[in-house]
């Protein structure tokens, strides 16, 4: 059985391109409010649960410690473009605990955002492991590492702290465990882009631990805090998630703390809706980009959201997309596809 | 009915993402050699059948005219990446024609080759129409446009050239129908990405569109030896028609005239397989970049045109891609899925 279309992307009048994929909306206690395609299958979140992957660095206390700001939280949770204010955020977090960028494991790339990198050659300089969109969630880690290693050495108790095994990871994953509710010691392995483990989860689970960071219900009292605050510094500091133009920045600095969204590579998206109650978790099946995945989280946000006109006009244009050419010229557009419009339709208030 | 999955991404050794499609293989009668998926489907062959539209810069005589050299005919076939060469090449081409990039109608954006985009703002220059991947194709088309303006003031001619009615585009348009032998007056039509159109033509008949170029067999005789002229550019000036790291470049690097291919927006692939008289056509359903695309062509080549160690050294890596990720480990695979491995085995010599 193949998954139904979700999204197609047109050029004029015809469809050009279609992406097949799953979706799944649930409520805290993890019962189905919507499911679209094969939401059992496990699936490589990625970076899509970062928030749950950074609630050691606050139920740890590490956070509190070292006084971490809004900003410093939204960026251990981001997937940032590398523009100046994210890089200079996770340089001055280290600076804090007393390291430097040369502790960070994540490997260096050039900027997600394309004029920052252009910037940054132009100032003939080269990138760092804090231009990798992972920099705050690995300067997350050094500093729950600071804590974990009591007084002892913490550059030397951070050698290796991308490894399963190591006690950083160990506090990670079994927030992650914690969260899905799904057991990781028997879920696929595979390494991350910034070289952390990444499990295969089922689609549904994913969406649970979601709807556990929107209502705090099945978490650990520690857990449920540290998820709110969270949640609260990503509303505060959008632009520290990920950036200029792009969609998690743009949706949450319109809706603040009534959307918590977050993208991940390989077409996933995971959201809370703290309104709701309710968790949700996208995989495109074809995972190549982001395009069709946030045209289905725009399309969720667009049936359960919308309050009013400014409601509507920020997710009118994510929804149906206007494709250009170089020129400038309209040559096409993205769509929900009519399974996925459907779908919602049911679930539409 | 849903399309077979083409290629699988895996991470450790666990599937992320499937890319369905469909790969047809016709001889020069348009007989059907292997055809997996939905082949009728009309699809948007974007660049890929830009050696067809280059047709009529050779049969009109303007490319003798204006002397082209191989690496200009092979830039007027091109998405390339916009590096240093390209560029030149194409500024080159309209100085001979006393014309300039302010003819182009494709637009500007930064070069597709990264490093290029970086060394291009380390300058502090911005980019020009010439830096498009297409900008090959239109000085060729400005070239054409040269011819049929007759005497009259070229720069004036080649107003609105992408313009479908306009007798550059006419010429390309009729090259088009004819290599495919499919009625474009009925055709879907879309703007492609460099402001000319793009039809929407069934998969078999753009194989069939190849077919023919690998043996001229169907052609008019000038069209005939326009393709062999065209082949015979790209497979002396490979770097042209694409550039440094691309599939195309590095393919016909190796496998000279014996592989005559190229890639196409939206997970598109065309070629024409010479030794055996053949022409493929590939369309990756998602569309969403060149990744799967590129695992099935260079699936079909090692199925149809290994004769020693050296082609399969050339292809094994490119059938069985390697993912790293940013510190270079080796975290995952892109490899044919069993559908098309068993289709490509009843092929194989």
């Amino acid at each position: 059985m193949s998954n139904p279309v979700l999204v197609e992307a047109l050029r004029g009048d015809t469809v050009e391109s279609a992406h097949r994929g799953a979706l799944v909306v649930v409520d805290a206690d993890g019962a189905t409010v919507l499911a679209l395609g094969d939401v059992q299958r496990p699936v490589f979140p990625r970076s899509a649960v970062k928030l749950l992957q950074a609630l050691p660095l606050v139920a740890s206390g590490a956070a509190e410690r070292w006084q971490l700001t809004d900003a410093e939280l939204a960026l251990a949770c981001a997937s940032h473009g590398g523009e100046p204010a994210h890089v200079a955020t996770a340089a001055g977090l280290l600076a804090r605990l007393g390291l430097d960028a040369s502790v960070l494991e994540c490997g260096a790339h050039w900027p997600g955002h394309e004029p920052a990198t252009r910037a940054l050659a132009r100032s003939g300089a080269e990138p760092s492991a804090l231009h990798n969109n992972c920099s705050g969630k690995h300067s997350g880690l050094a500093c729950l590492g600071c804590l974990l290693a009591g007084g002892a050495d913490a550059r030397g108790f951070l050698s290796g702290y991308t490894q399963p095994q190591h006690p950083v990871m160990r506090e990670v994953s079994a927030a992650l465990q914690a969260a899905t509710g799904h057991d990781l010691a028997h879920a696929p392995m595979g390494i991350d882009g910034c070289s952390i483990p990444t499990f295969a989860i089922p689609l549904q689970a994913l969406a649970r631990g979601f709807a556990r960071v929107a209502t705090g219900q099945g978490l650990s009292a520690g857990h449920a805090v540290a998820a709110r605050r969270l949640r609260r510094a990503i509303a505060a500091q959008p632009f520290m998630v990920a950036g200029s133009g792009r969609l998690d920045t743009d949706l949450m600095a319109h809706f603040g703390e009534r959307l918590c969204c977050k993208v991940g590579a390989e077409g996933v998206y995971c959201a809370a809706l703290p309104e709701l109650g309710w968790g949700l978790a996208i995989k495109v099946d074809d995972g190549n980009n982001a395009r069709a995945a946030e045209v289905v989280l725009a399309s969720v946000a667009q049936a359960l959201l919308v309050r009013d006109e400014a409601d509507a006009a920020v997710l009118a244009p994510r929804v149906a997309v206007t494709l250009r050419n170089w020129r400038g010229t309209a040559v096409g557009a993205l769509r929900p596809a009519s399974s996925l419009q459907q779908a919602l339709a049911t679930l539409a208030r």
